[in-house]
């Protein structure tokens, strides 16, 4: 089935505020430290994939994949950008290793950013929730919090999860961002701070049961990847990553359609697919990235990629099993909800630290002897994802 | 290298004003059709990709093609929206094909569609604009009948290309397009009227040495293709098309970057790479959709793709030689020029109208035992340009 597809390098921007940058310094930036780290003839370079959402309205760009070719001196190659919702990034990247297994190219380039902070954060609520159903959701004012909330309502009723478990994962998150230097927030919170007596004023109510701190945030942020056959990979780092398998898939789009609206059968089906193809079980896997664009899905998602039973995913959270240093680590980068979460780059900077995380390379973040990598994109609310199983070389 | 990739079926609305009708529509209902005209379980599609360039803007959707499977019933499937300017359509279906040549999938639905009628003329002028280099061109008002004047001018300057031969394409497609259906314009003009002694009025300058008739119009509409590795496509049609080369090729993006001006690079190596992949020549094609985006483009992509000298399309045109009833038939369809231009439908237009030339069905319009076909789809002014060989099961 192809030849092996790894990555060489990965590099992100800082995510955060950025208003002095445009969308193509957010692409061009990580993309032309790619190609300096490396030493990358150009010509070397034949395909060029970028994700993005928002680029008509933030920056008034169309056919951006060709300006970053353009930007970066890449002549006479493949440049389309790929839109999934926030999977962009994955889909992406899901693009490449079609284009190399199959043997169309032996090196590609693949970037993804968003510039979100120019525009009031209404404006961007509004603009983000387009991924929703277009009929059903959005003409009636759906926001992506209203349905992590109705999400979140059902799904900690039905598995008795606490509020005080959705602030660990805030807690977590926020602290393992304290040791990414590219994360958007560099701020420790406390269980007492997000839900103590007093809170609702640091941490008020947004959509009832989520509050400020249960919500990823609006971020600017590029981040771009390497990719080459296994062979040509080794000709440029010792330390290549190799992509196993990945896994798509949708899932009836309006929330209010799914068979069971406590489930996220996108999340579990594109994981079950990414394990077949690659042979790896989740039992095996040593660090993952997951799509907490609410707090909630983070619990919610370890248990639909089988890292946990069902009802179980707050019972590890509480034993410390998704640290750093537990058996199962989750979101060492902070994840959405501290890294940030600029669209279309998200599943290119979950790419990133499963990549540092393999190639040893996540300083006071690093995992022990981290071998087999995960990641989890979703598109929508759980309407698409795109789940990726790495391997160190 | 892979399987054979062959369309099964191609639909396409009408295009034209379809004020009525939704983005949703305009994807669903082409797709619709062919999955009821084959008879085609659901399940056995296992990837959908829609080529889209401004949904965000004219219907505030993101995430189309996640939208698109949940409306047409398709379950656990690949989907993703492919965005290359006006040649989105013709990368989507590269993308089809990348995954079926490589095994991963043996059915893929690919639509394209756009919704363009809604805004007034110059805010639309402008929202096509974005695929200009967003520095040096569309910050300065660069819109694509200013390029499009600046490299006519140039083109028309170096071949000693006259007004008349402008106007022949637009006779000649408009012409076409009377025999076609789906067409946008239904409407015989003559030289006389475009270019004869007070023709100023009837046919008025947009940006000289373009006049309006030498200007694709602003349309809606949507496509769709079914494709199959040829095995499977065989057991749903006798006529399958065989997708025998794509190719896609970048060039500077700004007009003014690139090393000859009058050149369309990014045609040639584009037309380059497919003619290669399939081991066909230009000679060998029986019938072209060209992306005439404007009349002088027919003129020089008919060089740039190898059926003409350098400075002899202009000769052919005025000899016949690309009529339907000619030797080299080009834009039987009427060409973005008359049949319309749908940004993220175009490239899978141009694909429908060679599927049908060479099914058999393409009734007035049929070029005589029509075996091998050619598209070519440009993605911004001549940055990015896909071409794909086609030929007759």
């Amino acid at each position: 089935m192809g030849r092996k597809v790894a990555i060489i390098g990965a590099k992100m921007t800082k995510f955060g505020n950025l208003i002095d940058k445009t969308l193509m310094d957010l692409l061009v930036e990580p993309s032309e430290s790619l190609i300096e780290e490396f030493k990358v003839e150009r010509s070397s370079i034949t395909s060029v994939y970028v994700s993005n959402l928002l680029g008509e309205i933030s920056s008034r760009q169309t056919a951006v994949a060709t300006a970053l070719a353009d930007y970066i001196g890449l002549k006479n190659v493949v440049a389309e950008r790929i839109e999934n919702g926030p999977a962009s990034g994955a889909s992406a990247i899901r693009y490449a290793f079609m284009e190399i297994s199959s043997g169309n190219s032996n090196m590609v380039l693949v970037a993804g950013a968003e510039k979100m902070k120019t525009a009031p954060t209404d404006v961007v609520t509004d603009l983000v929730s387009m991924m929703s159903h277009p009929e059903v959701e959005y003409p009636s004012g759906a926001t992506m919090p209203s349905l992590g909330a109705l999400f979140a309502r059902l799904y900690m009723q039905k598995y008795d999860v606490k509020p005080e478990h959705l602030a660990m994962v805030a807690v977590k998150n926020h602290s393992n961002a304290m040791k990414n230097p590219f994360a958007q927030f560099k701020k420790e919170v406390t269980l007492e701070q997000l839900i103590g007596p007093g809170s609702e004023s640091f941490n008020p109510y947004v959509a009832e049961p989520l509050r400020l701190y249960d919500m990823s945030p609006i971020t600017d942020g590029g981040a771009a990847l390497l990719l080459a056959d296994l062979e040509t990979a080794l000709s440029y780092t010792k330390k290549p990553v190799i992509l196993e398998g990945i896994g798509e898939s949708t899932d009836a789009l309006a929330l209010q359609d799914r068979d069971d609206p406590t489930e996220l059968k996108a999340v579990r089906l594109s994981a079950e697919k990414a394990y077949r193809m690659s042979g790896i079980k989740p039992e095996e896997i040593n660090v993952a990235e997951v799509h907490d664009a609410f707090t909630v899905l983070e619990i919610a998602i370890s248990e639909e990629i089988g890292f946990f039973k069902k009802g179980e995913g707050k019972l590890a959270l509480q034993n410390g099993v998704t640290k750093i240093n537990g058996e199962k680590p989750i979101n060492t980068s902070g994840g959405l909800k501290a890294r940030g979460h600029p669209l279309g780059a998200t599943g290119l900077a979950q790419a990133t630290e499963i990549t540092w995380q393999l190639q040893g390379l996540a300083d006071q973040r690093q995992v022990k002897d981290a071998s087999i990598g995960f990641t989890v994109n979703m598109g929508g609310f759980g309407s698409n994802a795109v789940s990726i199983v790495y391997r160190r070389y």
